[in-house]
Parts: structure tokens; sequence; C-alpha cells
């Protein structure tokens, strides 16, 4: 990775944070366990790291966006997170900003020609 | 604004973060001042503050994204930015890491009923 390549991993990373929020919030409508999200995410095109996903996880149920709860039925217990009503309508409204700031980005870049 | 509008707004400014690098190198393919600049997103649809964008743009500048000459052929001497040929391949595969994004995201949108 060139120094080039590097500067465009920073980007990235910054354009990867807001859809990762959507990307949870609409993955939990059912819950999950944070390991098994991860997993989820990763299919769906999202790579994120362990690192990354608890902080946030822990950060939007402080928000109220997702509620948590500990079940003991499996071998050891596990924390599952489950999008709640507060978060399914920031979904909504989040989802709702991302689709106008595509349709934003697409106007400019049309008059362009890169792309 | 009630306390989950707040928190939204934070959610809101990690989605907006992003697509303003997308929107400042897309725009700036034709050479533009700070100021015009801040006009010309705002009419893009794209709020920014100049507190965000001036040192956004000292940023890009540094890593070479951007290029930068002062005028001083005007009434006072004004700072021009504009794309470099980094910024031009950026520009291309940021709208490539987007694209790819949203088409994730509208992908999991579907799968439920929200969005």
């Amino acid at each position: 990775m060139d120094v080039n390549d590097a500067l465009i991993q920073s980007q990235y990373q910054e354009i990867r944070r807001g859809s990762v929020v959507i990307a949870v919030l609409s993955l939990l409508r059912s819950p999950q366990y944070g390991y098994a999200l991860l997993e989820r995410l990763s299919q769906a095109g999202f790579e994120v790291e362990a690192n990354t996903l608890y902080p946030l996880l822990r950060r939007l149920e402080k928000q109220g966006l997702l509620a948590a709860k500990w079940t003991t039925d499996e071998a050891r217990p596990r924390k599952y997170y489950q999008t709640s009503t507060a978060g399914t309508d920031a979904l909504a409204m989040l989802a709702d900003e991302w689709r106008k700031l595509t349709g934003s980005l697409d106007s400019l870049l049309d008059k362009g020609d890169t792309a």
C-alpha cells in the first residue's frame, strides 16, 4: 500500500462510518448478538472491525436507538441487541438522508466527466 | 429540538462527513476559493459550515488531493483550490465506494419494511 492508498483509506473510513450506523439499525430489526452481527455485516458488504462495532453498539444502546437483553438459555450468556422504536424512526430518517446525499452527489458527478 | 433530534443530528453529521469530501473534490474540478465553494456546496444540497470546510480544504491540500494557488489580480488576495490529478483519481475511487455502499444499503433496507 503506497502513501496515496493510505490517504484514500482514511477517506474510505469516513464514508463507511456513516453507512455502518444505517446498516446496523437495519440488520438489528431482527435481534442479534455482536459476533453474529459482525458476520451479517460482512456478508452484506460492510467490513467493520469488532473494535469498531462493539463500541458503536454500546453507543447506540446508550442513545436508546438499540435495546439490549442478556440471554442465558444458551451455553454462555449473550447480549442480544435489537433496534428500538426510536431506532426504527432514526433508521427511516437516516436512510432518507443517505438517499438525499446520494441524489446530490449523483448530480454533481454527472456535471463533470469523472465518476 | 428534543433529545432524540439531537442524537439524530450527530448521526446525520457522520453520514454527511464522508459525502462532503466527494462533493468538494467534485466541485473543485473547477478552481474556486473557499467562500465561493461554500455557496456552491449549499446550492448542491451540502450544508457545511465554514469552520468545517476550511480545515478540510487544508487537509486535502496537505494530502495532495487539492492544489492551491494564491491569486493577487483581484482586489484582495484569494486562495484558489483545484482538484489535483491524485484528487481526481481519489474522487473516482470514493464515488465508486459510495455507490457500492448505497447498493449494499439498498439491499439491506429492501429486506425489511422500513425505509
